[in-house]
């Protein structure tokens, strides 16, 4: 089992792929315009979509992250490559030279890649009559659209959507099938909502009484999310109990990330997948936050700062410094947290010994 | 980046915030009677809602915790405050002193906080001629009722629901969109459910053969959640194998909490976001579970423990001590945990000096 | 708390487990034919359903795991038990013993629990009319099919379903509700999908710019799962980014659990609850992967690792030995791992004391 090359190259796998992809042709030099970079070898070079070096068909573009891959894409079926400043002077095909290939790579992939566009109202969707729909918005079949809702211009809602009163959804947004969006939730522009993900649920805040009963405090706030903000999917986002819950613009959510009541996060935050975070707490801007982290409630992760994979904040803490890593529950600097593991390592075998 | 203000304080924010509200006007005097409260100040100060203290305008009632919270709500734009007895003489508004101003604030928060409660059938809803429904239930569109279902009075099924055959709802239940009960459920009264939770999903039993495959166990058994159990969004709770997974009276689940089949949940336990619960574990009344936990499979949690977020269980365990709180994997007692953080510190700062 | 007995066994409980279950009888000599097993006493006993011992009732068939659970079993109102080869001569009702009686009991469960297979197309379902459905096939009430779709014979897709253009699925298959499955993805036969699982979402790979902003790197690549797979409820597996995300035949996934971008997961691997793989990992067939366990990208874990619950593998690492169990994070074999934890707990009592 290697790295992962495409199962299937016939007949049906290609039509599958086809769907995604435009069918215009685009010349290197074109490409290389789009995108700040380049060219060397022949700039007429025709593209008509992207793929991985090991699945490259003539007519694709491929990136390669180092002079490894170079070898590997240059011996590929490719017709270009995109890669950095650092190729040499020989190249048997065409090649665009960039400073930062991988964002280009993903700016010319933008290209090949646009989904079709629908706008309309699917005959199945339920949409309210009060409801405020703008230009060239897609509702989907079954989707429901409750009273006083609003969605503007662009927006596609996907099938079995569910959007509840008085929801403001903006322009360019991309909601998948199955997505329900509680009542008081505010969504501005090229906000992206992956399949199942339930924005605006009640949070989980409870009162215990003498008798060790739980009675719900008011969770009547609600959830904010500002532009170009990704949110993946089956993920699950609590509006404010009084408040807001807020996610600030360019924020980037994986698959089943829990935010609780009253979470701000700021910009450009990218949380990796299954990661929890508990009410009241706050995210700084920049920050990055691996898979299956834990932070409990009223904590303070200020900017910037790098949280580990399944690493866990306890309660109240504030965890400060850009770009510095911190891992394990409590979390702490990675340094620290290694060293800790080595000495633990180095007196078991010296007992053992 | 602060606590969390109100985002919005124009139009659009307040319209949507007034959909959630009652327009009825209490004095201080009849909340203060609701909830067991003395009133200090002009107890016929009228109130028409609840809010944040930051957040808070004229008419509106605030909840402040302690002593400094007062100083910040008496300062605010609010009409009046619940507070404890603590609370001195001089008072610039009407305030209420309850011994347990957080409970209080809570019983007098659902009079405003009502949601408009609909009944009928939506004409998209899918409900099978069979099915038993009682007074004032609502089924929203594209909810799909299978054959014989049962539906107390006053429950809510939101859009897009579905409800396997022969299952039984109690009434005042409140069902999220999108979430799916299987076949086999039964939901007793005022049970909530929020959007994508999943009820009755076959458990993850597999039997291994000679050869490394898998056959499935047989996964026919029940679901039983009874009264006043609250399920947050996109949890899964299997059904039992052969017998019945069971949810006590009163206890509350997070979002994206996942209970294994025949797995047996006393009363009033709390579970926190991303925790996980194997196969025929039992959790005993009282217990308080954190965040991103992990209980195997045959592991006993007893009467009112506590266990701390990310702790894990290993298979066949007891944990016991009522109100003892257990840390770490596998969980022991925090004090244990503790001691053992300090020590590993110790020894590698001794090593690196 | 005990074991879990079947809470209520008056009238609309056992109405419940009827729905489930065939009427037919089966003979404990027909039942011992089919799995193999040998028979004491009565071969003519009559069979109508299978049960756990504590719920058992005249006329099922219960499994007996060791001598203690026979016991039970044998004083139990069941007209049969299913026990391993190890049962003695004297024995008051009709006993099956089988090489591998747990294997064996689910074999026979499957003639017992066969739910009612429904055909055709429910008249709220969305179907594109250049979908081709095989014979056989029923698509539920709220379901969407997309253009170009195609669904094999016998399969089945619940209540609102979204099938997203051009999917291909295979026969015998057994979609639940509310699950979604966009463009690009391949499902072969006999998979089954539990409710609110989302497959073919966009992975998580960013490209970070000169300004901390993330552009999505691109991901339109696809989704194959083949043969037998089993996938449990509130899933998410994301599309390759430029190839195929890959789930081998016959492997099982509990709930909860999520696969990233490119990763390759083997022939018959389980992998319990709540656990996540991050982009580009592999896991080598036969693997046995505990809940919560966190494997970052580009990790290799070979064929028969056995990861315990909450461990995680960094990323880049290579984890391998047929059978070796491994535990903790970063994940180490779990005699190495149970030693540390009990040096330091050695070094901190020492302290103490």
């Amino acid at each position: 089992m290697g790295a992962s090359p495409l199962e299937d190259k016939t007949g049906r796998g290609s039509r599958l792929v086809l769907i995604l992809k435009s069918r215009r042709q685009h010349s290197v030099a074109d490409l290389a315009r789009l995108c700040g970079a380049t060219v060397r070898g022949n700039g007429d070079t025709l593209i008509g979509g992207i793929a991985s070096i090991q699945s490259a068909k003539h007519g694709d573009l491929v990136f390669a992250a180092d002079s490894n891959w170079l070898q590997k894409a240059l011996a590929s079926q490719a017709s270009a490559v995109i890669t950095g400043d650092f190729a040499g002077e020989e190249l048997p095909k065409a090649v665009l030279l960039a400073r930062d290939p991988k964002g280009a790579f993903a700016r010319i992939a933008v290209l090949f890649s646009q989904k079709e566009r629908r706008s309309g109202i699917d005959k199945s969707a339920n949409v309210d009559p009060s409801a405020q729909l703008g230009k060239d918005v897609w509702i989907g079949p079954g989707a429901v659209i409750e009273e006083g809702v609003q969605i503007g211009e662009g927006t596609s809602i996907a099938a079995n959507v569910a959007v509840g009163a008085g929801v403001s959804v903006g322009s360019d947004c991309d909601i998948g099938p199955n997505v329900t969006i509680y009542s008081g939730s505010e969504l501005r522009n090229k906000v992206i909502v992956q399949a199942g993900t339930v924005i605006g649920s009640t949070g989980f805040g409870y009162v215990r009484d003498e008798h060790g009963r739980y009675e719900l405090f008011p969770q009547v706030g609600r959830v904010l999310i500002e532009d170009e903000v990704h949110i993946g999917a089956n993920c699950t986002i609590d509006r404010g109990a009084l408040d807001a819950t807020v996610i600030r613009r360019g924020t980037k959510l994986d698959n089943m990330v829990q935010i609780g009541h009253n979470v701000e996060i700021g910009e450009n935050v990218v949380i990796a997948a299954q990661t929890g975070i508990s009410g009241s707490s706050t995210i700084g801007s920049g920050a990055i936050i691996g898979g299956q982290v834990g932070i409990a409630d009223h904590v303070r992760v200020e900017e910037g700062v790098i949280l580990g994979a399944q690493s866990g904040v306890p309660t109240n803490k504030i965890v400060r410094g850009k770009g510095v890593v911190f891992w394990g529950t409590p979390a702490r600097p990675i340094r620290e947290y290694l060293k800790e593991l080595a000495t633990l390592a180095r007196l078991t075998r010296k007992k053992g010994s």
